[in-house]
């Protein structure tokens, strides 16, 4: 079934202790259109400006991606420029330029109407809400947003919150949205503002599922080679979106949702291996299907035979 | 086969968003007696000051906790006073009091010099190494330290680390001792210096267990209810070195291993629902099974028949 994402598409500088960039393309459209397009075909819709060139463009040649839907207007592409700690894990913003994603009115051709799943990522919570209604199509409809929006736009958040099917938040903007400490009382509470999913990522340290049914914990891919977290995110959640539009019209259960989750956390760990898309355009399919199975190895245990806690404490046997 | 700690044993003082304790009973031995208990026999070797009543010491009393070599001397006890910040993911030290812990020098029984596992706590390297010299017996011998052993006795603890089979550090610590960010790459490092186990502890996302045959990670237990996560390193030690002793002499395969790390985790994540040792003191063996099989279902996950990427990709398909 097909997957839209409306979201940005833009130029990043990006400096890490890996190493230094200063015009990459970036943007959360582009780093979920490209992880998204391994699993299945995705209408992007976004805005670029003029300096984006058919060579830039050539990113999103050769893949599972419809760019019908990338207007191109006057002006320069959104730009971002930032700076990451020694261990990557705090990230300090040197610019942000809107340029023509200021006035970004997504535009939705008849394709991106009728999708079947649908990627809202980290635009204003207005747009987002516009886009969600007109796919009357979708069934379902995921959200990404940022502390700027939670700052600025909170009651409109919230009313987009309520209108789709998952949210996904980082672990810093699930306390900041809530006030809690705890992310499972977090995701809880999130969960009875509408969407029957929401995913929490932490990061270098992995992720969290919570559904109705179960909650679903995957760690970090203990990664020997992160250079460059920007797009993490994004690479999730197309790994995500993209593994669960590919099973539609499959029922979303509980263990395809965790499936989907492990496979945004594959795209997510890749992504960091290189600087902006660089590692996620030249992965293969076997790449992905491997470390998912990697995933398996990393997180199995079985209780043994012998031992555990012994019966006859606590405060029984003698000191 | 029977399992020594020698560390502090303390008064402490917390003020965590969930309430405010002045004076009960903490450091490091503690935590670690009280949950090995439930696996194994513990040998605690510690000192405490004229202060520590007989009522304290009931805290070790009705467990599987010989505390012979718990020495008394005059003076009051090592005193620790903290405080932690909203989402109890950063905590500032008010006091720290050494008070009769300044002069500890651990004195081993025949008992506690026989025991076939051994957990040198947090404490200044020199003595760590001088306590694991003096156990000959012992087959498996595990390592805590801090920050502040490693800014002040680096060589000291780098050569202690090199006389011990396993490494217990958080993230922050095994960061800061290697200069490395790659937690994975960190370890790798760590291990040539010795140690055939790291176990990197993440606090609330969880644990990782790094040995010669693999890399074990499991995500952190998504508590509704964490009020307080003094002590939760030992606990989790605690869990890790009690289930691995209570074993013995069964041989330290990667799965028992991987299953210790899980009751580590078990410990460490009661604890952190009750101020200092409360919730661990009230705890039961059949609570700790249950939470076990409770990893086991947050961390299942398995490939389903339908879908995964696609055959085709990358860089084949048509945009």
């Amino acid at each position: 079934m097909s997957l839209l994402v409306v979201g940005s598409v833009a130029f990043d500088a990006i400096e890490s202790p890996y190493g230094k960039v200063d015009r990459i393309i970036g943007g959360a459209a582009t780093y979920f259109a490209v992880a998204a397009s391994f699993f299945t075909h995705v209408n992007l819709v976004g805005v670029v400006g003029d300096d984006f060139t058919k060579e830039d463009e050539a990113i999103f040649r050769g893949r599972k991606i419809d760019t019908l839907g990338l207007e191109r207007t006057a002006g320069k592409c959104f730009f971002w420029a930032g700076k990451y700690s020694q261990h990557l894990n705090e990230r300090e913003t040197l610019v942000t330029e809107l340029n023509v994603f200021a006035d970004f009115q997504p535009k939705l051709s008849k394709a991106s109407r009728e999708a079947g799943t649908v990627f809202l990522a980290n635009i204003q919570p207005d747009l987002q809400r516009e886009v969600r209604e007109q796919c009357r199509a979708a069934s379902f409809v995921g959200l990404d947003s940022m502390n700027y929006w939670i700052e600025t736009a909170r009651d409109s958040l919230f009313e987009t919150i309520s209108v789709v099917d998952a949210l996904l938040l980082n672990d810093t903007e699930v306390r900041m949205l809530t006030g809690e400490s705890s992310l499972a009382r977090a995701s809880k509470e999130l969960r009875k503002q509408g969407p029957g999913v929401v995913v929490c990522k932490e990061g270098e340290y992995g992720a969290a599922l919570f559904t109705g049914e179960s909650v679903f914990s995957l760690p970090g891919y203990p990664l020997e080679a992160a250079v460059d977290p920007t797009g993490a995110g994004d690479a999730f959640a197309g790994g995500f979106f993209g593994y669960l539009a590919a099973r539609a019209p499959e029922p979303l259960t509980d263990s395809a949702l965790r499936c989907a989750t492990v496979y945004g956390s594959v795209m997510g760990s890749f992504n960091v291996e290189g600087f902006g898309t660089e590692r996620i355009q030249r992965l293969t399919s076997s790449e992905i299907t491997a470390r998912f199975h990697e995933f398996k190895r990393l997180t199995h245990f079985e209780p043994l035979p012998v031992a555990g806690p012994s019966r006859e404490v606590s405060a029984v046997a003698p000191g």
